[in-house]
């Protein structure tokens, strides 16, 4: 009999693990919300897994620790996967092995369990996390070791007299903090979109709002000119902008396996907070800071997104996201309307167009004529003397 | 008394150094058609010039040589400067440069002249290329050199007894077929977007409409089933999206010269063409290519954005982007709606998508549990490695 | 009964693949050679083969083909794995692979056999490209499967009455055109470096010698003035530089499974055409072709090492590679020591150093003092207005 | 009357410009020392620099705050400027540069001036970080802007009655903590070593001496066991290793100003500290710490070398560059030859090599065949695919 930590969502998958792994051991149910789950919601998760036999269970609330250890590195990244997707669910699963694991060692537990199929990248993700920070503990996966059809969890879990409402809906939706993701059905295919209806958030309003956010190296710190924590800001702006049906799309990419995937999202916040926080950086950033923290940013959305988050090679990046971010303070403006939004401008006292200097293409105040012919004509040594050299 | 070229566009500046250079040189008037002028713009330009005192007039068609020098790979490296401009009038600038070198060479010139001013890309973009290839050549910039205002432009060319009408607009524009830069008051300064009427194009449609544009190796080779050759597919397509007032935003980024620039540009054939095709290359490329195609090609757009279109490694990026096209044939299928359009999917032979191998997270044809298993365990190696050896 | 092409060395692993696999199956024996084996060897190998009992034996002459489909752009792009190695083994074992699968296909084999261990690179080279190119091949590898010591391999061929003479020489070695590894004993520790004797190759002459390789667009064409094949002449010069025991180095690196891996080699004119190369390309190349090449050229030197040779990415940085070495034609002078090399110079007609441009630090013939402070002054644009605005 | 600093080397251009720039302005000679000067040296600056007439004479003492400010990221960068140049004299005018700043600002002067030529790369180094720091002092240059032959400045010196012996010296030495450069005659050249006698160190050891390095978290911190401050450990090498003329060779790269340039230098220190501190890296790093280390690095050298140190992306990468040290400790051994150095080997606590996991090609104690083949299966499936799609 052994002590195992279960990875919960309450869905078929961990239901049936629940179920058929408290037959034989003691099993701990724990769900990590970071973001997706209600409290009513973990009040029915709690009552549905101490029916299925699980000896306890437990809630972590992990939205601040999944803003502070990943969210805040993907807004200073600017990270969009494949130039579409905000990683939401990708990023959740660092943050549910990392809190899984500490509580697995909490608690001493012998083992953890989780309902990963061997097609996803989940298995991955929670694989590599608890290997690497505790290669001491069992890892079970029923759903993945048994190849087991929707329809042969269900007959089980009947038989057991679990009788819950198990029909599949259409697509399978994943919500948290930083975006929804919503598979299924078109999403498998190459060339169909997702129906109106597939998106969690229909469109509530047409007419045009203006608004304002406000960062602080990096982080956003207000939202209509009131302060407020970067979590509960991210909420309130997505509540606000999803009721314009912002922040739709469809990722494609590249799995851990190496097959491509394909699913759909709705990230109304993130998607808002990326591109204002984008355009904020290209006031007050340098070229080469633009320039190659996006190149650095690329391949830690990668490398995230592939669950190689314990990777020293992050902590790195992070450094180096960190530290672009000394200057990237001020408003943005913006203006919502239904499926998108504009970016308006910018305020910051660290804006490198507002200076006393020469505008762009107007007028030269801090150089002359002759400085510019010099410049040139010392930038255009090199191809002249290759132009020469090659051309005789 | 020396033979000039005049880069010659029939606006204020180029028109002051027409008239003020034929007083004591044989000036020789080009235009570059890029894709912005209509043939009666071209006979007005002829007119105008004849009027001014040059010698000659010559409109050189542009658009071909444009696609095949530049906008096929922007294409194939989905450049969008700073993530948003698709380098428009910076692309434009590089051809209209080696094509007025090519003509300053054929009728055996000793000067080029061109209108830009010592504040902006332009002066840049023209002199490196003209250096480049044409040392010999001597370049005359009469606005750069005399620091003159719009105000004593015009009376200058008012006393000579040309009273064209100068008023100024509210805003330079710059057309081409790669896209409309639109600069001027609001893009001044960092806070203000341009209003609805800065636009060229304005909304004429809301009822969403579908289409399918087809690539072949990269390039655009049909839209909605209709073969046709990438220029007239660019032009046809602009005509149909512009009416939904689509590919509208502002650029803010470095200048050559170091001062941040921004300004405002509608571009809706190469937005759509942009997303189109990458949305493709996400369905038959590897994930390496992807990955590293991106970061080569936003070094291709800040070279060619900074006039170093002539630096051989232009070529070599060139070669890297060509071999990556090779599977990047199909059809992607969008729709157009006011002020945005939606990727709908794609269809294509070499989708990586649809083969007979095992779904994203929903089956595993072609590989067991153990296999999964096996792969995440090696996988996992470094990682436990490291923890095992820094956490002692 | 299966047909079965079984890569074949000569040595103890393939020897007791080749008895045990034709006690049941019809073996066809075949060696790439990749320059490590020498006309008596491939004999012997024969012999050697039909006594344990193959159906056939072939050997495979793939100098040629190694040079032609990577050698030549491991050259090109200068590559030595971490700053060291210049990946002999690496290189050889997808060259082999290639053959191997062409060889299968050509007598329609049922299946490939190959010698690796479970704990190596080499599967994972020989595997990817094996399933890649003929997934419908099955793939043998008894030395994995069965994780068999020496010992027991060595008892086995001996109660078959095969009693060649196994003792383990102390180190594994693995010859071939781009270089010699040397594994074993004092490379399985982390501060043991290998004793002279180690490597294959003594030192045999101290005199320096002065030499003379001749590049043609990135290619070895000539040694001493002598034209020749690039093949021919890389074995030439192997021979000359081996005397003075230069090449020698200890790689230490990341294996494909996530394990640090260590391992001598000698690879005289690996080494040396390398660095003559690159001394060359810093003679006539641009700044940022030599830039972004070397960033390509890891990525290739990364991505062959693991095996990834087929990735489409792959066919993408040779093209950049190739491109890259239309002007690297000229000649390099060096002098061999030993243990060493100096490279003392170059001269090429495209030579970027040697034009009727101002020579570095001494004169400035193409510009003047006006010139160089205008370039100055407009290049520190962005760093004052970025001074400025942050230190408000 | 204006109050000036003068960045005096005691050279014949700093004399000149002391002797000139004195006759009418109040001159405040200063001297920075990187580690070039030995107290005598500076004792005869200040002599001759008060005999020109300067009103003061300053030695400000600067290899701890080079060491701070450059050499340490050039250490953890393992930055070699196209992989030969520690960039020596690059990295000391950058910091004789702030520092310069800093005494004009202290003593309130009106101007800035120095003895650099038009033609090189100092000008650019000195002026980008004067203009940036102190846009409010005049920068002064008799040198660059009188474009004075040596003879002339001679000529002037004596008939101003300084009689110094200007000799001047085949070769134009530059000597700091991180290395000496060595300029002139063959350096001019292509195709020419520098000979044996232009290198200050001669060949003073033949008899082979092992040797022992600490790093502590990316620094030096003891040689041979005995611990010290990193400054005098190099200085302490440098001793060590010059005597066995280790560290030589010719940098050929692009200047700031587009043209090649060629220079000789010695560096036995910094060159076996990038190496002994880089196959550390490789024992304790992981792969992608070390790829993307490597390839910031080569941009944080690259925009060193063009005097960009302000550039705020150079903190950004130094974030980088210093988190990734956090597990270079340990012991690296080495022996020195007559011109040449070997690494040995390591010994770290973080060695990733030695741990009880797998040996390389050995045994697999932790995974068997079954998983290694599955990861393989699994790592094959983005190739296979590719394959089969592309092939039909």
């Amino acid at each position: 009999m052994k002590k195992i930590i279960l990875a919960y969502s309450g869905g078929l998958d961990t239901s049936y693990c629940a179920l058929t792994l408290s037959q034989e051991h003691e099993v701990h149910a724990v769900s990590v919300n970071t973001g997706g789950f209600k409290p009513q919601d973990l009040k029915d998760m709690e009552k549905k897994a101490l029916a299925l036999g699980v000896s306890s269970f437990k809630a972590l609330e992990a939205k601040d620790y999944f803003y502070e250890k990943v969210i805040r590195f993907l807004v200073f990244g600017n990270v969009l996967r494949n130039n579409t997707y905000p990683l939401s669910v990708s990023a959740e699963r660092i943050v549910q092995a990392l809190l899984l694991v500490e509580q697995a060692q909490l608690i001493g537990a012998d083992a953890i369990a989780h309902g990963s199929t061997g097609a996803g990248n989940d298995q991955v993700r929670f694989d590599l996390i608890f290997q690497t920070l505790a290669p001491e503990l069992e890892i079970i996966t029923p759903i993945r070791d048994q190849s087991l059809s929707r329809e042969e969890e269900i007959a089980t879990l009947q038989q057991a007299g679990y009788d819950f409402d198990w029909s599949k809906s259409k697509y399978s939706i994943n919500q948290g903090l930083w975006g929804t993701s919503v598979g299924g059905a078109e999403t498998l295919t190459s060339h169909k979109a997702l129906p109106e209806t597939a998106y969690p958030s229909p469109l509530q309003k047409t007419e045009s709002l203006q608004i304002e956010l406000g960062f602080s190296q990096g982080e956003l710190t207000s939202l209509n000119g009131e302060q407020g924590e970067s979590v509960a800001l991210i909420e309130k702006l997505n509540e606000l902008a999803s009721a314009y049906a912002i922040g739709r799309d469809i990722h494609v990419g590249d799995t851990i396996i190496g097959i491509k995937g394909r699913v759909g999202f709705e990230a109304a916040a993130p998607l808002i907070i990326i591109k204002a926080h984008e355009l904020l950086e290209k006031h007050v950033q340098s070229k080469w800071q633009q320039f190659h923290k996006q190149q650095m940013a690329q391949v830690y959305g990668m490398l995230l997104h592939e669950g190689q988050y314990l990777d020293p090679v992050m902590r790195d990046i992070e450094a180096l996201l960190e530290s672009s971010q000394e200057s990237v303070s001020g408003k943005v403006f913006l203006s919502l309307h239904p499926y998108r939004f504009e970016l308006l401008g910018v305020s910051s006292e660290h804006d490198l167009m507002q200076s006393s200097f020469g505008q762009y293409g107007e007028k030269n105040l801090a150089w002359s004529a002759e400085d510019a012919k010099g410049f040139i004509k010392i930038l255009a040594n090199a191809g002249k003397i290759h132009q020469h050299q090659n051309s005789l």
